[in-house]
């Protein structure tokens, strides 16, 4: 009996238990809020990433350790370290956690990004001003058109912040993400390319459907194989780009499990979760082939009437037991269908009672 | 937020819930026995099926109630039914729960079965000695190829039981079974009719691949429909059938989830475990369609290695935190596949780990 201890109980830990139990696998989870997702059907240690001896009680018996988003305490991965093997590796976070470190680690391997600097004024307008930590889903960024904006309440709000990266606006042709998984062995998969639409910064549609172009695929596929040995990478990796004129230029990572990866659970031969699993339990990895056309739409600030999405045939449905509020995922609604025509007759269907 | 009540919470119960948590559905179970597969991630009760002070315990909040196996206490069924629905309806328990009701039930309904008598003369030999309850899995029954095995040990066993059913022996050419479902609202689907193989009474082997006459298929549909109507019934039905001359004759049905609908869960678009929460949730029902030509293999007293078998591209494992004993289920792994070759050579590879 392996037991999986999960920093973190949102959405992502909760469908990764999901997907280890068929496998025999247990799981606790640590989490600063008591009220998560994953709590519902695993133990859970409610504490400060911070309390040690949390982290010690939470440890015990554990015989791997992971976590399920990227701004996850390094001193905690550290700590837990000493009484458990943690995959991936903390490298890993420390170099997704700092938007300089990891562009500056994609340049290194030779992956195209957007032009970036620590001086706000050395790029030229329009650009994009974050805070080099703990952004996520649009928040923690602003769009210069000019020097004006500088002076903008946004704009305003993080120049107070000590820690920012101006980085070349890209008006890209897609967005795009590979998952990618790697296990202690070197044993690697890849999904295929998923196409994400955003609003607000948050992902809201991801499309698989065949229409990638080879070329492209093994474009991204090199650029995480480059990333997932230079960390001796283990579990899943999702990795961001922008599509500019048919280049991929690397936006961000995320060490982990991955929103625009979720098709995957109804979509392909191996989920993401599980192939996450397989990667740290060092099992052979599974495959990453997709059962048909594919379309994920994220449930964000409502919950639709359930019986109206089931009423539409092959809609999946996964709600993560949170309570709906605006900007929040609550859940997703994924199709797998036999071509693009009859995925977007379904993403009509849906259109009537969700806005995606 | 709907709460289900279910009463037996070994494999079956965990399944439910791992199909429901992500409809946003939540589960407690009752169980005799309290190291059950299920109650690794929900709250269990544990006592007595006769004990009312549990049963009461149990029914607090609950919205409904279903179960998972078709020896449930009646008596603990129609207590339950005053403090919240019970579905599959209570009914279909009491003519599933002896074999003589059962098969007088088919006869009813214009469906064809072995003969069948409480007089254990009366049908010429060979014949099949059963009792009329508590049977599974093989269990309480023995073939009687003449007058004379009246008196071997076996037999002998049966005899100093006060109920039992002789039946005529069935040299049939396949055992084939229906998983249907109904809702409240009278909407059927059906799956596919799978083809299963036994060995010591216990099922080892399922195959749903396409090979099946529309005839057939067609001729078990109004079957199903028959015996669903007749008991106003709502969720997942299973009814296994022998197949003789090209004719289907009704051995059994179980008013719940069904082993040999477990391939399902990877190889149709909605699993029997989903459309029966969908059923019992009043939602509307799933599409029944396979993905493809699938097999289900049943681990039976050991696990074997692990790895070894998700090295086997496309190897969907599914434990249930049993510890393994003889005779046990302890998983099951299922294939889904392109073709029948395909399928064949994966189920060699399994072959060579574990004997089918």
């Amino acid at each position: 009996m392996t037991m999986i201890g999960i920093l973190g109980a949102g959405q992502l830990g909760r469908m990764l238990a999901l997907a280890g139990y068929p496998l025999g696998l247990h799981f606790r989870f640590f989490d600063s809020a008591s009220d998560s997702p994953a709590s519902l059907f695993a133990e859970q240690i409610t504490a400060d990433y911070a309390d040690t001896s949390a982290l010690d009680r939470f440890a015990v018996g554990l015989d791997l350790v992971t976590y399920e988003f990227e701004n996850v305490s390094v001193d905690a991965v550290r700590y837990l370290e000493r009484s458990a093997p943690v995959y991936p590796p903390s490298i890993a976070l420390e170099k997704g956690q700092d938007r300089f470190h990891e562009k500056s680690f994609f340049r290194e391997l030779g992956i195209p990004t957007a032009e970036f600097s620590l001086e706000t004024e050395s790029i030229s307008f329009p650009s994009v001003l974050k805070t080099r930590r703990m952004g996520y889903d649009g928040k923690g960024q602003a769009v210069l058109s000019s020097q004006a904006d500088i002076y903008n309440e946004e704009v305003s709000e993080l120049l107070v912040q000590q820690d920012l990266i101006v980085e070349e606006f890209i008006p890209f042709d897609r967005e795009l993400s590979i998952i990618s998984a790697r296990s202690k062995t070197g044993e690697m998969v890849f999904y295929p390319l998923t196409k994400n639409q955003h609003r607000d910064g948050i992902l809201r549609l991801s499309i698989v459907d065949g229409t990638i172009s080879s070329q492209l695929q093994k474009q991204a596929e090199e650029y995480a194989t480059a990333v997932m040995n230079a960390l001796n990478y283990v579990g899943v990796l999702a990795i961001e780009f922008f599509e500019k004129d048919g280049q991929l230029l690397a936006n961000e990572m995320a060490p982990r499990v991955h929103n625009s990866g979720h098709w995957t659970i109804d979509g392909a031969v191996t989920s993401q979760f599980e192939n996450h699993l397989r990667a740290i339990t060092d099992a052979p990895l599974g495959s990453t082939s997709p059962l048909g056309v594919c379309a994920m739409v994220n449930l964000i600030g409502i919950i639709p009437d359930m019986k109206s999405i089931l009423k539409i045939e092959g809609a999946h449905l996964h709600l993560y037991d949170k309570a709906p509020r605006p900007k929040r995922k609550v859940g997703h609604v994924t199709f797998v269908e036999k071509d693009v025509e009859t995925l977007q007759k379904k993403l009509d269907q849906l259109k009537e009672i969700y806005d995606i």
